[in-house]
């Protein structure tokens, strides 16, 4: 724990200086002062993280956690348990939406092996199991504070382990049956919110099956009293490994500064908690989609984040991120290449800023 | 108008029996029903257009046309009027906003004189005037029937011959000092809108500024009597030539059977106005942006049309349509290459339909 408080404690804010001169740079380029809306806002961030102005993406990634949930147990999910381990090798094997998002704009992807209940072998796998498995939350904490904290190393030398590699642009998705219940749960835990609008259909529930969901997680928050103080309480309580490893990428990406872009509703649900543990991680994130799933407006709002894709999207696996990375390569592209009024021969004498 | 009126009243609807047969692929790959969202709308409406499930975009360009626009004389806008002519030149040297987004995504432009108020040379520029300029709409029409409907042949044309030459996918921007007046007016003849509804500060107008447009277009609007039922009457008399080549842009699309992107404002406008010559060009038509230009949200929401991406842009030139051409292309990437049940080797006996 000293370690990971000590990690979480030396994240540094964004360049003040950089950001101040990024700002500076948009506002010479030959447009309205402020029309490229988010293009500018995305350019602007990466140059506050990275401490440059113009930035390129060299190699990007999807990390993908995947793991089992316990709480399945209760039929929270409609989905059989065995389908987290199916697909996180379909994955591998380029079949998922992930893997061919992440294909359509030259983006690889990182799939982790949590804690999935049965083992799996692929070459390309990262298998850091922590548990088969978290325990029924329904009946007792989901892990142990001991392997929460383990998983989001595991989630902190991934960021680490990509950066040396030359990413630097990276993203978050998972792949684990249930995770949409123990997303909810950190939600409730932590903000303290309703099930009515922390909980829903996720894959695909019937009415009947969401009140037995929303039933579920609101017994077991109140069962294990999860300390919405003490974000790793929460995470160990009622959250999962996948969850947790992604904790760890949100908070390692701000420690290596790279930026990190959030997909859906179980990265939100990580996001939400590395926010908790410490608010600048806020700096180095970019939400990417609106998911539908209607517990992630509660996450973006208490986050004040804005996402860029409305999509009606609510598969995970990070399907998001690749999306997003090619509007922020777009963003750089903006910064990089546009002409400043100068360099296009036009007056500024006219401007009128209108920006709120 | 008799050629017009034919090419208009012989635009196909969808193909319904392709539109069924791509409903049932995306429905058969491996992810709950419906969770791809957007994605899975567009692959579907492409195979809907093209009359094949699987689609590969081969060659992508956004149509800008540029015009000046007399009502500019009126004070409307901030910036000077030869900044139309100076960024059509920079835009085909590569210096713009829409040229630096669609050499990101290996995009061509297509540029267009439909009627910039001095002549312009530039090797890539196709020289289509139809006059230096429309009239000062505050006065008097801003153009003829005779040349509106000239303007709209010449972005049919313009569609055909990229069709000829294997594009496949469209988008439509601009570039024309005065076109958010001209777009305004467009949306409170056609619908009835108020000013305050329809009207908003385009590239950057001081408070006071934004009164004296309001007041301009309210003026012309009540002076030039446009035909609300009369979509040709409405574009000459309070449009633009930018936007008259547009709506040929939208008519040629749905005729010639080829996804057209809408960007911003005034290209909303101009979608509107061949949604209102023939309510079936919107099946051809993708939304790109939300654009931050107030009255954007009337126009969509008459045309019942939702936009995939929230990025608070205003510039317009056509921005908007390289960021939703890579999302297209993610979308087609998602039906021609990702698993289905069957060969991912998932059991569909548990999936529960939650789609509205």
């Amino acid at each position: 724990m000293i370690e990971l408080k000590n990690k979480i404690e030396s994240i540094n804010t964004l360049d003040k200086k950089v950001l101040g001169e990024a700002q500076i740079k948009v506002d010479s380029l030959a447009k309205p002062l402020g029309s490229l809306g988010k293009l500018e806002e995305i350019a602007t961030q990466i140059a506050g993280i990275t401490g440059k102005i113009n930035n390129v993406i060299h190699k990007k990634c999807t990390i993908v956690m995947a793991a089992d949930n316990g709480v399945v147990e209760e039929g929270v999910s409609s989905t059989p348990q065995d389908v987290t381990a199916i697909q996180t090798i379909n994955m591998l094997n380029g079949l998922t939406g992930i893997s061919v998002l992440s294909k359509q704009v030259s983006a690889d992807i990182r799939v982790i092996d949590m804690g999935i209940k049965v083992d799996l072998e692929h070459p390309r796998l990262m298998v850091k199991k922590v548990m088969y498995g978290t325990d029924n939350f329904a009946k007792g904490p989901a892990m142990s504070r001991v392997h929460a904290i383990k998983a989001i190393h595991i989630g902190i030398e991934t960021v680490k382990r990509l950066v040396d590699e030359g990413y630097n642009l990276l993203g978050t998705g998972e792949m684990g049956i249930g995770n949409t219940s123990t997303s909810s749960a950190v939600l409730m835990a932590l903000m303290g919110c309703h099930e009515d609008i922390a909980v829903g259909k996720g894959g695909g529930l019937t009415d009947e099956a969401l009140e037995n969901k929303k039933r579920v997680i609101r017994k077991a928050i109140d069962f294990n009293q999860p300390n919405p103080n003490d974000p790793i309480d929460v995470l160990a309580k009622v959250g999962g490994l996948d969850i947790a490893g992604l904790v760890g990428c949100f908070i390692g990406a701000a420690y290596y500064r790279v930026p990190i872009v959030i997909d859906g509703f179980i990265s939100a649900a990580a996001a939400l908690l590395a926010y908790h543990l410490n608010p600048v991680t806020k700096d180095y994130m970019i939400p990417s989609h609106y998911s539908l799933e209607p517990g992630y407006k509660s996450m973006m709002d208490a986050m004040g984040l804005k996402p860029i894709l409305h999509m009606n999207m609510r598969l995970g696996e990070g399907t998001g991120c690749p999306l997003a990375f090619n509007i922020i390569e777009s963003a750089l592209a903006m910064m990089n290449n546009m002409a400043t009024f100068e360099s296009a021969q036009i007056d500024t004498d006219y401007l009128v800023d209108i920006r709120l």
